[in-house]
């Protein structure tokens, strides 16, 4: 890496994938000259550790990015919406993990495993896809790339850290309840979550899918180019703290064997297969918090058509899912010499 | 119903479906002149209620059945393996609730809503599907008679109460360690179900696919009469006591609007449409346990294919996957006059 360092801000930096883009930058040791952190008058006071430095949550505002030449937003899309221009207007290259931003033709969105050559297209915003896109985008890249992908099938199984802190505390709180007999309270996700499985995350659209189903669908054919790749998506939200599982059937056009598929994966950057079954091994969501891969496993044969592969795919959806991702970006613009920008 | 009554035996009577299967025979009334409650030596002398009455569970022996007219079995398929044919020499009818006889081609494998034709063709053995089969071909009927079934991608999120008490009793630990941070206990499900998802149920096969995922495709096939259906699933424990939810993707040879979905399942037997996602309405976990339905929602066409639909399917695995299905073939037989039978 370079020998030089940035000012980076982190925006949302209180949150769940907040508090997650700190502790990446601090353990892949980001070249960082200062850090501001910046949340909403909610948190502004806080202290957050940065490498045994105690730092001071900002409030967020149009002037808070004096000197920033990287901007980490993660605090919702109206946050982004409002907020990101000001950033990019003080010579921040913003790196947006909402959904604000994602479709925008000139916005890149990135899994830089995938398509780190549309980096160096932005015009100041660059887009962090939704987290369970991410993980899944990273294992068919590389069958989409041998026997081109026409159809894929994919049913998630999502933590409620995807949801962010407050859902992760309500499955903690409504499962103490349960245990000690007592009333739950719903106040974050749309109904029970403890001990229950939601087919709803985000907001329903006409047509019957949820908002994250379609980000699955529109993310995936602009992350892999190809918007011939046929999508459909069942986004569940399951009583798991972190990580995200997700089943997913593709249809290629090529026939692909098992062991082919396995071979290919093996070698995939980002991707590591958990793959055998004669000893129970299998990707889990709790073995993969707090890891980096994407991790895969009971690659077979769909039996039910031609030319299938059903797989598994897990990981931890604040790391690769957001943080990672994120600073994955950010790495990739400092070896490339993309920082600082100037428009 | 007829005025005779019957001399009813369940088998594995100390098990969660054993359990469930003599709270449905109560509940529903069924005409029972003498129950007599089986099981292994380890449950032998346990006492059961029925309609406000104590029963002795007794030891399963192959001369328990003199006298027996219909005989649930629900003790695991090596004991239906060793006694099945017992109670038929006596002159019982069997509904067997295991796997072990339901691929026999002189089996007939039923779900009342779908094919109670096949009832009457029975040679003293009645096969009783997997839960998670039951569930989904209840919904898939209609459907399939009004369009023709293609092919299936079905995504499952089964409850632990499909894997026995035990397994109920192992999430329930697991969950008050974890929340005390103390070491968990792994005995029964070959991971750590509580906040984790497995993507394992039953054992491995050669090509990749769990035994459970191979009954959804076979099963299916069989119930539904037509071979040419075709079928890939993936089999998923989650920390949910009760209630098995299925992420179910359907092409169709005709084309099916939603609202035609939604009318067909609307006036179809067994099933309950609850799809109202404007009010956060779907079929839940948590809703379905203790109820009868198969609860289906989230009906929407599928976009990634010509003639597609996506739906969300749920049930009380114990009871329509188990002891109510078994039960509800009972009554179509005394209803035709097909019980007692004789060889």
């Amino acid at each position: 890496m370079a020998d030089k360092e940035f000012n980076i801000a982190v925006v949302g930096a209180s949150g769940a994938v907040g508090r997650e883009m700190i502790a990446v930058l601090e353990e892949r040791n980001f070249p960082i000259s200062s850090l501001s952190l910046l949340a909403s008058a909610r948190s502004e006071g806080n202290r957050l550790e940065f490498k045994g430095e105690s730092i001071r949550v900002e409030r967020l505002k149009h002037d808070s990015f004096k000197g920033v030449e990287l901007a980490l937003f993660s605090a919702g899309g109206s946050v982004s919406k409002e907020f990101a221009a000001s950033a990019v207007k003080a010579g921040a290259v913003v790196i947006d993990n909402t959904s604000h931003f994602r479709m925008e033709p000139n916005v890149p969105l990135v899994v830089p495993e995938v398509n780190p050559e549309t980096i160096a297209t932005h015009k100041g915003i660059i887009s962090n896809p939704n987290c369970s896109t991410i993980q899944m985008v990273v294992v068919l890249k590389p069958i989409h790339d041998a026997a081109r992908i026409k159809r894929v099938v994919v049913s998630t199984y999502q933590s409620t850290s995807g949801a962010g802190k407050k859902a992760m505390d309500e499955l903690f709180s409504q499962t103490v309840a349960i245990l000690n007999q007592r009333e739950i309270k719903v106040n974050v996700l749309p109904h029970q979550i403890a001990f229950n499985c939601l087919p709803h995350i985000d907001v329903f659209c006409d047509n019957g899918y949820t908002k994250e189903e379609i980000k699955m669908v529109n993310e995936t054919k602009k992350i892999l180019a190809d918007p011939s790749i046929a999508l459909t998506a069942t986004c569940v939200r399951v009583p798991v703290f972190c990580g995200h599982s997700e089943a997913v059937n593709i249809q290629t056009e090529r026939k692909l064997t098992a062991k082919e598929v396995r071979d290919l994966l093996s070698v995939a950057p980002g991707v590591e297969v958990v793959d055998d079954p004669a000893n129970n091994s299998y990707p889990l969501a709790i073995e993969a918090a707090g890891k980096d891969p994407c991790y895969v496993g009971r690659i077979r044969e769909d039996i039910s058509t031609e030319n299938g592969i059903d797989l598994w795919v897990v990981a931890d959806n604040l790391r690769k899912g957001a943080a990672l991702n994120a600073v994955q970006i950010a790495e990739y613009m400092v070896e490339n010499s993309l920082l600082p920008w100037s428009p």
